[in-house]
């Protein structure tokens, strides 16, 4: 069986990791979708979809994870809530799941008429992505903790957080 | 050294595997960009963007190359000639150089800035997609011979071929 | 003469049943411009158009109104103010006045040369389609007797409910 | 049961109107889907959605259909198709079926699981939409044969055939 | 008066500048428009929008024209005929008038109640921008007698013979 | 060297105009960007780009600056941060360098490897562009203070202020 995983991943930290190694026990072959391809330069949406791309592959690699199980795979936004399960489909292999907690997300895959996995809330308390992201515009290094140590690395390597920290000024 | 290799591939035939062989002697990494990923179902382009991505991937692997060189990217077009070099790099890891015998794309990387590797013509007179399409819709076997055994494999798993005969039909 | 009467009509309810039977005591027809067609699946817009359409056609023939006399019309949204006007009177029969009491509408169709009927505001404090939203989420039943007998009844048919309660909850 | 009839209605013709009149003794409701909704103003396209409407509104009408069997909805292009039959499904009341001899159109339905109900031919050596707007940009009275009456004189009272001689000059 | 003069100029031809002439001894101010901004880069449309600006400015600058009653206004193209006009007018001035010989631009302009200016036929057979782009692609110098001085010097200065030659080319 | 300064310029005030002025002492020509095109007819964009651009060439022929040395070019959003300056780009002529002190603007040019020019916060405290609109939709004539003589002149002239009073009515 092959699921989808979709998110944002801005950026991917070690609760993602936790979902996509309790997927890989339960699936045959994982579609990372990164969601809202189109965003970036915004402290809500910092990194591109390249960026994103990269640094999940890293964090795969860095934890021995097959890649030949998992495909990494930028889609863009459409503004049509109803069209957007025929949209990603478009950009992805055949799949029969879809791993998620988001309701918007369950909703739409379910009335499509899609299986839904979800996975525990690993972590739900510590690896929040809008409390990582506020620490990364602070300059605050707790948030490397947060995330894989690959992550952490082109996160820095990338000038994420000097974009950051200037995407954070006042006018 | 990372560089772009962008085509539509449709489908994804033996010449465009020897170029992505050829980069791989040249480029540490190689982002392949499926390019049109908003086009299918027409005889033009028949296949999604996803089955695009598992027809390559497919054909990589069994050709024994490293995925961990290799990543496949699918990009929309954006109708917007002089802002398709910024859009592609939204959705891809930072690159450097790109691989392409296109005169179009030639000319938007090299304004903006990008080193251009042009690969032989491999196979030029005998690997070209509009014929193979041709053949595909047509319900010849002999397009099989001109793509990646693993491809010849998915198109058919997917029913790619009923497709392209379907809408080859008269209304 | 024809009108236009645009809205979200999310839901349909008894104060717009009152404005369609005030209007069509003072025009010969009446385009029900059903907007932000592309919307649907969020606690703001949970019905798609075609069940907007739907519930709207149902209310009409409970009523017994003539619907000889109706359109209704999805239109998307365009993200233009000053191009709405002439995108709208693309999707409709020529018309010579709009019915609304929203300032951007009046002044948008102001603008453009057309007449502008403003209906009482019936039942303003009691039927007000936030309140109504807010009470389907929560599976309040209240919120029947707010809108027409036949749009209860096709939004219980559609399971908009049960989307609504699920889009409610937390991730 | 409720079933789609896709089409342009460039303009709507007598082998349209047959279609409609077959497929309402095989389905309790007919949703009539103006395609292409945002082309006008071209001897391809000459009629705005709004126009196509109103001439089939006006040819059932005439012809004594019940008009609480029917929708005619206008639905813009989406450049996807793979994600337009979803495209479609926002638009419109639930539906089981589709009425079309289009193979591109049979194609994505089939794909998306809906049953395919196939019209005969209709007149199809004698009403054709490219001959029918033609004659009309040359000003041959010709194609008024070819239409219900009733599209006949909505289409001269609206001014299309002077709209579509004006736009047959050259620059 | 205001009036506007909507074109492609790729390039701006000496039959443009004629034009150019004949509405500034009719109108007070003359809004040109650069349509089809969004293109560039192929045989059809060499120059991006903001090269065609500065060629037509340099243009009206080296014949004496008094840039306080010219406007050079770039816009996208909509794919939408019946809001053309509208979007157009977003993006310029109010105007009364349109100076044109195109026959869509006039059916729009006229249907939105506009004045229509045509303009003699100035040198139609000579400056012909299809054949002037043929000519520049053949790296022919011919096209620089049928363009303003300044304009032959400006597409030069840029690089547009260049980037013509380049897209000329086979794969 | 040619700047481009770009801004959404609803209205042009006096902070704005003093940049101008201090740019064009350090630059040859300033291309001023008028942004977000597409919007109008809001509280918060009350101006179509048209009418801004109208302001600004009014305000600059009043304080007897050369025209010759500036553009005023309405560019339309993209909904992709990273493509934002190759979409600019395509409207204006060749630049070096950006004026500005909005910390977007300054980390996406950066980015694309342009010098930029930061102006000093003039008359920061004073011209702040949302105060001057809560103003005009007051109806308090304290706006035209903020602005130069001839913005104000203009705002009145196109019916503005009358526009912001309606739009800021409740439903």
């Amino acid at each position: 069986m092959r699921a989808l995983f979709p998110g944002r991943f801005q950026p991917f930290h070690k609760g993602h990791l936790a979902v996509v190694k309790w997927s890989l026990e339960r699936v045959d072959e994982l579609v990372i979708v990164v969601g809202s391809a189109q965003e970036s330069h915004t402290l809500q949406n910092p990194m591109t979809a390249g960026e994103r791309v990269l640094a999940i592959r890293r964090a795969l690699e860095d934890e021995g994870i097959d890649l030949r199980k998992v495909y990494i795979i930028p889609v863009p936004d459409i503004l049509m809530n109803s069209a957007w399960v025929a949209h990603v489909r478009t950009y992805v292999p055949p799949f029969e799941a879809v791993v998620t907690r988001n309701p918007l997300v369950k909703v739409l895959f379910e009335e499509a008429g899609y299986e839904v996995l979800e996975p525990p809330p690993f972590g739900r308390e510590k690896y929040v992505a809008t409390n990582i992201r506020a620490l990364m515009a602070l300059g605050d290094p707790k948030w490397e903790e947060m995330v894989p140590r690959a992550v952490a690395e082109i996160i820095k390597e990338l000038g994420i957080i000097r974009r950051m920290r200037e995407l954070s000024k006042r006018d």
